[in-house]
């Protein structure tokens, strides 16, 4: 499949871009089940890890986000941290990939736009757009994401646009994919909508089905807090781009000493 | 398939949420090939139609609506309008369909979050987020949408971030589905993600491919606005829920008499 590079897209790392930082510029430590960043060589400093409980979460997202932590007492799951900007180093070590994938990309990247990038899902003002927090079971190769809709992201009135469904579907199957193979595309997402989401908190459930290769097929479905309305189910299939030179995120989070 | 509702979703309309208004809260005109929306009825004052040409927008996004808006003038293209709130008025159009669908759903929706709530694809700040305009075609049953990707909808550094893109696609073939087939659920939307996209400017060409009772066929692509460069293929199944109380948009936005 790496030859066929021109197939893919590289969408699946867009949730780990605005989460946990390369090896080299992180000092990591761990307490009662949370990982912490410490931040070592970034250009900006990020005092903000956007999967913390913030005073615009709802009731229901803050439950289902204190019921996940509970969780993480005993080490089996882990929350995983997200920022917003994207440092210089980080920019870089994507570099040889989308060179080698997609040559002329760098021709039509608008440098001026660049200054002023953020992560899509981050780029909002807390409570009006996505707010969510992701929980990572390594064991039962799983991604649960606790997410609360903001106003922005309305569709048809009073419910959360198909868009912005996709997006929290992409960003979820993606980082199962990136925890499981490292550095990955996405090749293919197929949605089936059930029901319209109202603009509420969800939950959304991500599984790693298999591996085949260079393939990695995640699913996910999108459920209502109490798990009793499913609202979309979704599948996925990643491309690993270099099995070698992987992040290795997963080793980075669940093996740094603790603090 | 209107009994198995169930399955459903009801995101196909969001395009139009945002665009034109409906039949008895509008005085349309046409001029040159454009057609201009005088609003009568509103709560609010809608003077910014998102679909013209502003300063933000770059040199490539310009020509390519310049070229659009070229073909409009025998009458054989016209450009949709969009706006970025939605009146109380149509949110009650979308009531009964709700409640045929979704019994619960009234329950589940946060009555605070609505006085807050825009349009996902016009809630960004100029020259930020989504910039686009849609050209229709009637006769070809197509849809074309010239779009310049803002900065705050980066995913991998540099390049779209993989839900901007659905939430784009997922708008256009939407468009689509409901000037030809009225109030719509979206049912499926399967993405393959061929080439990352640079954040520059992309053309999106949907086409609407079959009509099957009240199945509506769209594809799309997303493709380099020389169109040399194919970024992503996807295909998308819509249900018309009443075939019988159509917004009739179509009708309303082509044979509105001139000014």
């Amino acid at each position: 499949m790496l030859g066929h590079g021109a197939t893919l897209a590289l969408g699946a790392l867009r949730g780990l871009r605005g989460g946990a930082p390369p090896a080299r510029s992180l000092g990591l430590s761990r307490r009662a089940g949370r990982v912490t960043l410490r931040l070592l060589s970034f250009e900006k400093v990020f005092d903000k890890d956007h999967s913390l409980p913030k005073p615009c979460w709802s009731k229901d997202m803050r439950l289902l986000f204190d019921q996940f932590m509970k969780k993480c007492e005993d080490g089996s799951w882990i929350l995983l941290p997200s920022y917003e900007y994207i440092s210089t180093q980080r920019s870089q070590d994507f570099s040889p990939f989308i060179r080698a994938y997609f040559p002329t990309a760098s021709e039509l990247i608008n440098k001026e736009k660049l200054s002023q990038a953020q992560l899509f899902t981050r780029s909002f003002e807390d409570g009006l757009g996505f707010e969510y927090g992701m929980f990572y079971n390594e064991a039962e190769k799983r991604i649960v994401c606790v997410f609360q809709e903001g106003p922005h992201l309305q569709g048809m009135p009073g419910f959360f646009h198909g868009g912005a469904t996709a997006t929290m579907i992409d960003s979820t199957v993606g980082m199962n994919a990136i925890v499981s193979g490292g550095i990955v595309m996405t090749a293919n997402l197929n949605i089936n909508f059930k029901r319209p989401i109202p603009l509420c908190s969800v939950l959304i459930n991500s599984q790693l089905d298999k591996m085949e290769g260079r393939k990695l097929f995640v699913s996910c479905n999108v459920q209502s807090v109490d798990e009793k309305i499913l609202y979309t189910e979704a599948t996925s299939l990643f491309i690993m781009l270099d099995a070698k030179k992987k992040f290795d995120i997963k080793e980075l989070l669940l093996n740094s000493p603790p603090a």
